[in-house]
Order: C-alpha cells, then sequence, then structure tokens
C-alpha cells in the first residue's frame, strides 16, 4: 500500500466518523439548542449526492465512506428533532 | 460537462461549505455549549489530511475544497473557544 492511500484511507476514515462525537454529546446532554440543523441537513444533501456520484462511477470507496457518512449525520438530525423541543 | 460532473461538483459544493450555518449560528448566538469540539478537531484533522492527499496526488480540486473546508472547520473551532466561557 503507498502513502497516499494509507493518508487518504486516515482522512476518509476521520472526515467520516468526526460526527460520532457530537452525535454521543447529543445523546447524553439531550440538548442541540446551539447544534445548527441546517448544516446538518445540508451535509445529508451533499453526502447523498456523493453517493450518488460513486453508484454513477462505479466507485465502492466514494458509496461506502459517504453512505456512512448520510447514516451518522441522518442519525444527527434525527436526534435534532427529538430534544428541539427539550432544549 | 457530465452529468457525473455535475453531480460531483454539487455534492463537493455542499459538503464544503456546510458547516457555513453553524459558523453564522454561533457567531450570532455566541452560544456553542452544545456543539462538539472533538468533532471539529477530528474533521480539520480529516480535511488537513485531504489536503495532503491531494498534493501528494497532485489533485487541485481536493487541494482547493478541502482547504476550505480546512478554513471553515477551524474558523468555527475559533469561535468554539472564544464562546466558550460565555455558554
Amino acid at each position: 500500500m503507498t502513502l497516499e492511500t494509507i493518508i487518504g484511507i486516515l482522512a476518509g476514515t476521520f472526515t467520516t466518523l468526526a460526527v460520532i462525537p457530537q452525535i454521543i454529546k447529543s445523546w447524553r446532554s439531550k440538548k442541540v439548542m446551539d447544534v445548527s440543523p441546517i448544516m446538518f441537513s445540508i451535509l445529508i444533501l451533499g453526502v447523498g449526492l456523493w453517493v450518488v456520484y460513486g453508484i454513477l462511477k462505479g466507485d465502492i470507496p466514494i458509496i461506502v465512506t459517504n453512505g456512512i457518512s448520510f447514516i451518522l449525520n441522518f442519525s444527527m438530525l434525527v436526534l435534532m428533532f427529538l430534544y428541539k423541543s427539550e432544549s
């Protein structure tokens, strides 16, 4: 495996999984008042389009990483709607 | 321009600029208590590695989009440290 490939995998792993600490924080505190639902809506739209792009190009890594991002960011948006009234 | 290219540009634009509504929200409210600084730290690390990857591959779109992401997410992290004590 080349250095480029290793750096690419690390980069993709970090950007894909970065939202997990936010999900854990919101899940524990049940507070989401300061978090922007517009940010997560645009992210979901963006990674959703990346999945479409990956399907059109037949590029499995793009489909998988953005598919995971889609699920994680969508989960965060659901949490935001659940906890909105409690904030 | 192919359909794939158009979808790729849209996807990259959305995922790159998604953090702007969060920056505006935090800037206006001066409250960041519910936002995860770990999320933004990992994002900065991830997009920083994407920039390195782009440099190694000589891929300008990867360098530019992730360079913009790096600046935006870094700005958000700075705001979080500025407003932390006020939250």
